[in-house]
C-alpha cells in the first residue's frame, strides 16, 4: 500500500470541495420553478443547496487559499473517480429531504443516472413529482453531460495547473483534441458551445409550444444525451415539430464538440472530411432507413411517422440519449433487434454521448480489415489510417483493450443481473442500458418501463456500471487496480 | 480478377477427387449395420457410396498420375473451402436417395452440421431413422472432427508437398504444434490418438451396456465434439456410468491433441504446465462448481445428480459437443445463463472442439491486463507472456482480429436470423450454436428442440456459419475476399 503522504490529499480535498460548492449553487437554480409552480419543494431544494455548498465552503476555508500545488496522474484519477460518487451522494439530498423519493437507494440511482447522462429512472409516475425536483433532476444531466470538472476548469482558471490530467481522466475519449493551447481555454470553448446549443434548442422548443420549464428540462436532457423527460410518455405525445427539433439536437449532441467549434468558425470541410463524423452519420442513416422500411412494410402507420419514429429512436439510442417517441419493443422483432444492436454503438468521441463510440468501432473495423489483408498478402506492410494519418499500433491496442473490457463487463454484468432473478432480456437490457449510459433497454427495462422493480443490490450494481461507462472504463478500472495503490 | 492460369486447377481437382473417393468408402462402413438391423437403407448407402467414390475415381483417372505439383497458399485456401462444401453435398446422397430426409435443404443442413461437428439436427424423431443412415450421420462427425484433409495427409504421404499449407488452412488454430518434422508425420500421430481414444471409449460404453452400434455412434459424436446421438433424448436416459464416461471423453476431446501425444509419451508435466490446458480446466471446474451449487440450492435433485448434470452440460458446451443430459433451459435462469456464456468459450486449440477457444480468451485477458498495467505505469515495458515465452504483438493482433470478426459475425448473424421472424433468444441461440459448432442453443433451438422449424434461408445461412466456425473464420473470409482473387 502507498502511504497517504505519497498522494497530495490537500489538492484532492480542495478540488472536491470546489465541485461540491458549485453543485449546491446549481440546486438553487431550481428554486424559481419551485416558486413559480408552487410545487412545495422550495425548502428541500434550498436546504439541500445550503448543506451542499456549505460543506464545500467549509472544506475550502479549512484548507486555506489555493496554491499551485503539484497534481499528478494519481491525484487526477482519484479526484475524478471520487467526484462523480460524491456529487451523486449530495445530489440525492433534495429528493430525500423532500421525501419524494424516500428510499436512499432509489434516490442515488436516479441521481447518478442523471449525472452519468444515463436517464434510467426508478420513478413510476414522473408527472406526480414536484417541478422544482424535476428541474434539479434534469440539471444533473446538464452538469454531467459536459462534465462538472470540465466546467470547473472553464470557470476556475487557477485550476489550470494539472488540469490536463483531470481533463484526460474525465474526458478519456480516444481523441483529446486541443481547441486552445491552455486546457482552460479548451474547457471554456466546449462549455460555450454546450450553452449555446442548449439555449437555441430551448428557444426552438418554446416556439413549438413548450413551457420554459419543459423546454429547459428537455434541452438539458437532449444536449447531455441524458434522456430524463418531464412526461411519463417521454417524447411520444409531443408534436412532430418538437420531435424533429429533438432529433436534430440529439444528433448534434452526439458529434464531437471540437468539430462544432471548427464549424462555427467556418471550417465546415473539417466536419465533412472527419472520418468519425462520416461513420456516425452513415450508421444513423443506414439504421434509420432500414427501420423506416421495416415499419412501413410491416405496420399500418404512415410513411412520415415510420420515418420520424425510426429516426428518433435510432438517434436517441446511437447517441445514448434514451428519449422515447415510440415503444420499439412493440415493433417487428427485427426492428427492435436493430435498436438493441445500436446500444453497443455510442456517439462520437468528444461528444456528450456514452457507449463504445463511433471512432472505436471504426478503428476496430479498420484493424480487422488490415489483419485480413495481411493474411492475403503476408509480405505487404499494411497500415491503419485515420483522417489521412497512419495510426500508431499502441493506439489501436488501447481501443482493443477498451472493447474487450467493455464486452467482459457487459457479460459479467449480465450474469450478475441474471443471478438476481431477472430474465434473460431484462438482465442484458439493464446491463447495456446502464453501462452504455442509455436508459431504456429491452425486456423488463424497455422504453415504457422503469427500473423501480430491480432488486436493491441490482440498483447499486447498475449505478456502478453507469459510472464505469461515463468515465469510459479505464479511470475507474485504474482506480480499482491494486497496482494503482502500490508505491 | 485472376485468370485461372494463375491457379493450379489440376492439383485442386485432384485433391478434391481424392477426398470424395475416400468419403464414398466411408459411406460403405455403414453397410454392416444396415444389414445387421435390416434397416432397409443398404441400397441407398451402397449406391451413394458408389456414386461418390465413382466420381472421385473418374476425377483422378482423367487427371492422370499424381505429380509433385506446386501448391501455394492460394490453392490451399481454395481446396479447403471447397472440400467442406463438396463433401457435404455428396454426404446428403444417402438421405436423399433413401428418402428419409426428402428435403435437400434439410439433408444438407444435417450433413454439414455433422461434418463441422456442430450436431444441430433437423430430425424431429431420430429413433425413427434407419440405423445405417444414423451410422453415416455419426460418421460425418468423426470425419469432420479431426479433419478429412488431415486424414488424407496421414494416409497419403505423397500429398506431403504443400501439405503444410493445407494443414494450416484446415487446422488454423493459433498453435500449430509440430509433432513431427514432416506434416504427414504430424497428421498420422493426431489421427492415431483420435482412433485410439475413440476405440477406448467405445469399449467402455459397450461395457456399460450399449450396443456396438450405439457405442460407436456416441464415441464418434464425443471424440469429434459433435453431439449427434441415436436417441431422441440424447444422453439423458443413459445410466450415470455412461454419462460419466462421456463426460471424461468430451473433456479429453477438448484438449490439444499434441498434449495427449506428449502425455502418452510420459511427458505429463508438459500437460500440467500448459497454460491453455490450465485455463480450460479452470473454466470447466469453476462453471461446473457454480452450477452444481445453483442446482443443489434451488431444485430438489440430489447432490450427485446436480454435480453430474452440471459437469456434463458445462463440458458438453465448453467443448462445443452439444450432447444433452438435462434440459438446461429448465434450470434457474442464472444457471442456463452461465451455460449460454460458455457458448462463447470453446475448447483448446488443436482439439476437435470449435468456438473461440480457450487460448484466445486467455491471450485476450492477458492483453487487456497488460493495457491496464500500462495505464498505471506509462513508462514500464509490459510484455504478454505465454508458457514462459514472451508473445509477439502480431500474434495478439491476429487473435484480437479473430475475436472482432467473431463478435461481428455473431451480431450480424443474429440480425439475419431475427429478420426471418425468429424471436430474440432463438435468433442469438441459433447463431452462436451454429457459429460455435455447438448444436443446442437457447430459445426455440434449446437442448430438447431441433432446427426443423427454421425457415429454409435460415438453414442455409446457419450452414454457412457452421463452416465459418469450423474453419475458424479466416480461411473462408480470405476465400470470400475480393483481394484474394486479384492478381
Amino acid at each position: 500500500m502507498i502511504s497517504w503522504s505519497d498522494v497530495n490529499i490537500r489538492i484532492i480535498i480542495r478540488i472536491l470541495s470546489f465541485l461540491v460548492l458549485i453543485e449546491g449553487v446549481f440546486m438553487w437554480l431550481a428554486l424559481p420553478f419551485s416558486f413559480y409552480y408552487k410545487s412545495g419543494d422550495a425548502f428541500a431544494l434550498f436546504i439541500s443547496g445550503l448543506i451542499t455548498s456549505g460543506i464545500g465552503a467549509i472544506g475550502l476555508i479549512i484548507l486555506g487559499k489555493m496554491r499551485n500545488d503539484k497534481m499528478g496522474k494519481r491525484e487526477a484519477y482519484i479526484i475524478v473517480s471520487l467526484t462523480w460518487v460524491i456529487i451523486s451522494l449530495f445530489g440525492t439530498l433534495p429528493f430525500v429531504i423532500h421525501g419524494a423519493i424516500p428510499s436512499f437507494t432509489n434516490a442515488f440511482f436516479e441521481v447518478i443516472s442523471g449525472f452519468t447522462t444515463t436517464g434510467a429512472s426508478i420513478l413510476p409516475d414522473i408527472e406526480a413529482m414536484p417541478e422544482g425536483l424535476l428541474f434539479w433532476r434534469s440539471t444533473t444531466h446538464w452538469i454531467g453531460g459536459m462534465g462538472i470538472i470540465v466546467l470547473t476548469l472553464a470557470i476556475l482558471p487557477f485550476l489550470g495547473i494539472g488540469g490536463m490530467q483531470l481533463f484526460a481522466a474525465e474526458v478519456p475519449g480516444p481523441t483529446p483534441d486541443k481547441l486552445h493551447p491552455r486546457i482552460t481555454g479548451t474547457a471554456k470553448r466546449l462549455w460555450g458551445i454546450y450553452v449555446l446549443f442548449t439555449f437555441v434548442q430551448t428557444i426552438l422548443l418554446i416556439f413549438g409550444g413548450m413551457s420554459l420549464f419543459d423546454a429547459l428540462c428537455h434541452s438539458f436532457g437532449t444536449m447531455a444525451t441524458g434522456g430524463f423527460s418531464t412526461q411519463n410518455a417521454s417524447i411520444a405525445n409531443y408534436s412532430p415539430y418538437i420531435q424533429y427539433v429533438i432529433i436534430v439536437f440529439m444528433f448534434l449532441a452526439g458529434v464531437n464538440f471540437s468539430l462544432h467549434y471548427l464549424m462555427l468558425h467556418g471550417k465546415i470541410s473539417k466536419l465533412i472530411h472527419n472520418e468519425e463524423f462520416r461513420f456516425y452519420a452513415f450508421l444513423t442513416i443506414i439504421f434509420a432507413a432500414l427501420i423506416t422500411l421495416i415499419l412501413y412494410l410491416n405496420t399500418d402507420i404512415s410513411g412520415e411517422k415510420a420515418f420520424r419514429d425510426s429516426l428518433f429512436q435510432v438517434i436517441s439510442i446511437i447517441t445514448t440519449t434514451g428519449f422515447v417517441s415510440s415503444d420499439y419493443l412493440l415493433w417487428p422483432p427485427i426492428a427492435w433487434f436493430l435498436i438493441f444492436a445500436l446500444m453497443f454503438s455510442g456517439g462520437s468521441a468528444g461528444s456528450t454521448g456514452g457507449g463504445i463510440k463511433a471512432i472505436r468501432h471504426l478503428m476496430l473495423f479498420k484493424a480487422s480489415a488490415a489483419e485480413l489483408k495481411k493474411l492475403i498478402h503476408p509480405r505487404a506492410v499494411i497500415m491503419v489510417r485515420y483522417n489521412d494519418h497512419s495510426v500508431n499500433k499502441d493506439y489501436i491496442f488501447n481501443i482493443l483493450a477498451f472493447f474487450l473490457f467493455y464486452i467482459m463487463i457487459f457479460g459479467f454484468g449480465s450474469l450478475v443481473m441474471a443471478s438476481l432473478g431477472l430474465d434473460f432480456e431484462t438482465a442484458i437490457g439493464a446491463t447495456i442500458a446502464s453501462l452504455g449510459n442509455i436508459g431504456p433497454g429491452i425486456g423488463g427495462v424497455g422504453p415504457v418501463e422503469n427500473y423501480a422493480n430491480i432488486p436493491t443490490f441490482g440498483k447499486w450494481f447498475l449505478s456502478f456500471l453507469m459510472l464505469l461507462g461515463r468515465l469510459e472504463l479505464f479511470t475507474i478500472l485504474v482506480f480499482l487496480s491494486p497496482g494503482f495503490w502500490k508505491k
